[in-house]
């Protein structure tokens, strides 16, 4: 699995990051799911090797503007681009009348529809795009939820040992059942069904799980999800100093807090992200390594705070590390 | 007067031109007036010398997404920061109930009072920020208007025949009067009233007016008022050849209809903005300087085309130039 980062601040953008908005995909592959979509997402996604031709669906974790603000303008251009497939939303059940008002008051026409699903109706999995899809409700302000995606491709690999028996050698037919194309064996016969290749292939490993939080202050609630998931994407808006200093109504979740969450349920790998603008790069003032140190205090997992236009990769293993996705 | 664009893009954004949006003010002011909100006004903002906190109205031409979407995003951050002042806002009718529905969806509560007038109610100038507003009529798919903006403050300059007649020599008397400020004469009289200061002033000249039109398909509605104008910025979305191959329903300007009327009306200086996304900055496919050469070969005055985060400045002679704003 592949994350790619479109926006890593909270509230406000920042000259170095946008709003939230998150695209998941298959390693490489074209189609790709957004997570929230705060304004100017579709600014980046220009800048990112992802096209709004090929997403697949849009998942919003909550109604405050800086996860959703950038959804009219993201639908209008994809139209404008030309757009036809239809396009899953899954969000708070206001979603859809504000979008349908916005649209209509600045008189857009999608070219394609649009298949909205409340996030509050979705009590088992759904399949979109490459993963099973399911929500955890989380705790801030107003109703939010976490997506957890699991992988519903997982590569596969030959059983050589069966091939070699029925009389098989390596060669074009290996890679053509590996790929998923018809196979023309040595005896005639011709494998272009999922059940026939199914007969000489192994399953690799057991499917990935990545959660993508949205704002939350009781990681707590992710507990039980939390512990079949290779990857956790959480907030992690404050230092435990400076939330303690904008009061417990915010209702965000500190470096601290989500580090001894993680700590303690042995998540492998964690993502932070929404820092508040507080947190700068550089210079004089708070900056992102403070919430970056006090993470790894409390935690000895794999930890990387979120940058814009960074992509995060889950390898085959369960290993994350991070490439530079600029496009 | 200064210009400052923050979105020279047509429909959608591009890596180099956001959605429209611009920025004016008097020369070196703080206070500033936007006109138009297209989606990532607020980033735009981030990189330019002007602050939410002192933006004193905005000024939207038509609600097409592209000029509006970036309005909720602009108001929660501006309140977000702080802001506690007014804000006036001069929009189609309808603007206001869609701004009060989305803040309302997000649970925005603004620190400051949305002052909202109607665009079509503008029968005569308001005074905003150091300029009287008013408004012309477009043709656009949508109802779509220009704002016309002429200065209320002029630079002033002393009389000096008067002062030296009543024995007041250069020297520091003569800039406290020039700013505004409390001077006392050798003759012991303290000169802290407009009026007082007023005998001791002449006017420098008459006040520049700038036309900022939004999306428009009739450069001759303008006729009127250009008379008057040291200045207009007007779209000219394609080249004629893509005007007549996207067709009339588009209710677009190309540069050659606008450059021919500006020519007409003997316009002293044009800005055009609002480029089709397709004409890139250069590289293969159109560019941007197909847009120039049709305006140069039409219109003899000094023309530009608008670059995001350029600065255009009218100074007192009512010349126009170019300066760079990136912040």
């Amino acid at each position: 699995m592949e994350l790619l980062f479109l926006g890593t601040s909270a509230g406000t953008p920042t000259k170095s990051r946008n709003v939230t908005g998150l695209a998941l995909r298959k390693v490489d592959a074209k189609p790709w799911i957004l997570v929230d979509c705060g304004e100017a997402t579709q600014h980046r996604i220009l800048r990112a090797p992802i096209s709004l031709h090929r997403l697949q669906a849009i998942c919003i974790t909550h109604l405050h503007g800086d996860h959703c603000y950038g959804l009219p303008g993201l639908l209008a251009s994809a139209s404008l681009m030309g757009r036809t497939a239809p396009l899953t939303i899954i969000g708070p059940k206001e979603l859809p009348e504000w979008v349908r008002i916005t649209l209509q008051l600045t008189q857009v026409t999608l070219g394609y529809e649009l298949d909205f699903i409340d996030v509050a109706s979705l009590t088992a999995p759904v399949a979109l795009d490459d993963f099973l899809v399911s929500t955890i409700p989380l705790s801030h302000r107003v109703a939010c939820f976490a997506y957890q995606f699991v992988e519903t491709y997982v590569l596969r690999k030959l059983d050589k040992a069966k091939l070699l028996a029925d009389g098989i050698e390596s060669g074009e037919v290996w890679g053509q059942l590996l790929r998923g194309e018809t196979a023309t064996f040595p005896d005639g016969r011709i494998i272009n069904s999922e059940s026939s290749r199914e007969a000489y292939l192994l399953p690799t490993r057991p499917p990935h799980t990545v959660i993508i939080a949205g704002d939350n202050d009781n990681p707590a609630l992710l507990a039980h999800s939390a512990q079949s998931a290779q990857l956790l994407v959480h907030e992690a808006t404050y230092t435990q100093d400076i939330a303690d200093k904008v009061g417990a109504e915010a209702q965000h979740s500190s470096a601290k807090m989500i580090a001894e969450f993680a700590q303690a349920v042995a998540l492998p790998n964690l993502i932070l992200t929404h820092f508040s603008p507080r947190y700068r790069n550089g210079g004089k003032g708070h900056t992102i390594h403070e919430i970056e140190q006090e993470a790894r205090q409390h935690y000895g997992g794999t930890l990387f705070l979120a940058q814009d236009l960074a992509l995060y990769y889950l390898d085959n293993s369960g290993k994350l590390s991070k490439r530079d996705a600029r496009g």
